[in-house]
């Protein structure tokens, strides 16, 4: 609890929901003087209870301000605190970054002491029930520097970020937005697309389901309103790619309508191969971009079965780089997709077949 | 082995890539006297060494056969099996089914005996290497029933799905085709459209890649020529469902473009909540239609340590409906997203931090 690198220094966090929490946990752990605030008593108390960090108090002196209230009231509450604190750096972590930069200088903000952040670690689920002190640990959080701040005034930021276990990420507000819209934004649009098909299907289809539209669709369960404010927030970079791709899905539709035309298969099979590029460039485990081989290994659906299983895994001695369980629909069995470095897949394969395991293609 | 409801039957089964080698794996794991064939003498010796049957002789009499060739030469060969073997039930197993029906029809040949089928167990690897005798355990696998082959006729093609453990679906050929462009052509085209964003993305972009991208792109990783023939085979169920899409990805960039028009908000809500209602229809683990919550425990990157997790969760007695490993870029730690019944959530929360496991939002 003494190795924090904000020690001494008085944090105060205003928005008392998944996030705001979660930073209030995680600098708690770590012995930091946490104020909280919140435009709901309630939720204030709530996140006091869970341990967040403390009420305000009338001598309160924060160094750093982290705004974690929603999108669309970010820019006015910085600017707010921005006015209450004028030696405090303020940050946010909204999960756009140029519309709150731009309305903070547009409305004559001190920009020389805001810095804005991004936590990528946002779940389906909030409020400060769901918040965690281990929230942000491992993940990237996006620092968006810009010129009007001076290079020492980023330091409380990263210290925060680095207190908090996560990994920071320096880049401009624009090539944030940019990033987010094609790697969260339309990702979140393109499951949405392809959920909203289902919405009508035939019950017989939806017996034919696998774990393929079951990934393709998963973050379409997504809360609406947060998204309509995300979107909204990052309308120009989310419609720019979404536009290309409502072109390039209009083209296989042609090459679809008449394969046998010039060129028609020859489109379809360039965008396949473009898909198979693109999905290779994402960074695999640890940034390593490296493929795994697949085992999969029968489970029966007891309690148990599947702690068996890793634990004759690691008895064998190999490391497991991915896992995943799928049920087959009216199934009583599960499959266990287990990813391992190719070199090992064989021998893992053989010795859970000799110690009884049914290994499946 | 003496279970088999094909006892005292020969199975032919032709093509001895994934799907033949398994078909054959699987019944002859049941004692059934299977002989196989393939157009390449080089293909066929590797499936017989794997023990998937025996090369044809003379005086085979099979009473099924079983075509597991690529979807562009299943009708010419279902042909040329019902010719050569005109007392034998003749099915396939590729991933289209009106096409070869309508195909043989053309051809003039003997429907009364052809029952096509397709199992919904493939895999992103082929060859005769990967077939395992289990491959379609606890599998949906389509019979698609036409007018013409009589009720008994189907008998044979039923047992063998028995035999192979998979759960057998009767549908006709455009009710399953118009299905699986619904849940596995379209949205592995939507995914290959979504991962093909990518190849051009600035690297900055993908250190923010998160889990959610990943899922949506998976599947874009599949061999572009399967797929080529597959979408060629069902192009006007696909381009059907990929039209509507598109049409929907252009009216949410018109949306996006000017939000402040008159219903532009109210539209990309609309969208995003029939989202939700999409996803929400998929079908959960053993048909039920359940969502469980979500537990996200930190087990470090070694062996044994997700297996000790798993045996802590089953000695406290909760029963795991899901699982997943997510690995952080730049971490050397990882997650362990388990899905619970809501119920045991608490109680699994709490046990597992008193064991000393680190509990993530």
């Amino acid at each position: 609890m003494t190795d924090s690198r904000l020690a001494g220094v008085t944090v105060r966090v205003v928005g008392t929901g998944l996030l705001g929490t979660s930073v209030g946990l995680g600098l708690r752990a770590r012995g930091v003087d946490v104020v909280l605030d919140d435009a709901s008593p309630a939720q204030l108390r709530l996140a006091i209870d869970y341990g967040a960090g403390r009420a305000t108090a009338p001598d309160d002196a924060p160094a750093l301000v982290v705004v974690c209230v929603p999108p669309d009231v970010t820019a006015r509450t910085v600017a707010a605190e921005l006015s209450a604190y004028p030696d405090a750096i303020v940050t946010d972590v909204a999960s756009v970054k140029v519309a709150p930069l731009e309305e903070l200088a547009a409305a004559g903000a001190d920009l020389s002491r805001y810095l804005g952040s991004h936590p990528l670690a946002g779940r389906e689920r909030g409020g400060a029930v769901s918040g965690r002190a281990d929230l942000f640990l491992g993940r990237p959080w996006v620092v968006a520097g810009h010129d009007a701040i001076p290079y020492r005034g980023g330091a409380l930021v990263e210290d925060m970020i680095l207190d908090l276990g996560a990994v920071p990420l320096e880049m401009t507000a624009e090539e944030h937005d940019r990033s987010v819209a094609l790697t969260s934004h339309v990702p979140q649009l393109v499951a949405t697309l392809m959920a909203s098909r289902l919405v009508d299907a035939p019950e017989a289809a939806l017996g034919l389901v696998g774990q393929g539209i079951r990934d393709v669709t998963r973050v379409a369960a997504s809360a609406p309103e947060l998204w309509l404010q995300i979107l909204g927030a990052n309308s120009a970079f989310v419609a720019e790619i979404l536009r290309d791709l409502a072109a390039d899905a209009t083209e296989v539709v042609r090459s679809l309508d008449d394969l046998d035309a010039p060129g028609a298969r020859r489109a379809l099979a360039e965008q396949l191969a473009a898909g198979n590029t693109g999905v290779a460039r994402l960074p695999g485990k640890h940034g390593q971009d490296r493929r795994f081989s697949q085992v999969i290994v029968m489970v029966n659906d007891t309690p148990g079965q599947l702690a068996r299983l890793l634990t004759h895994i690691g008895e064998i001695g190999v490391n497991l780089e991915d896992l995943r369980i799928e049920h087959s629909p009216g199934a009583q069995i599960g499959l266990a997709e287990i990813g391992v470095l190719p070199e090992v897949e064989l021998r893992l394969t053989e010795e859970l077949a000799s110690r009884g395991w049914r290994i499946a293609g």
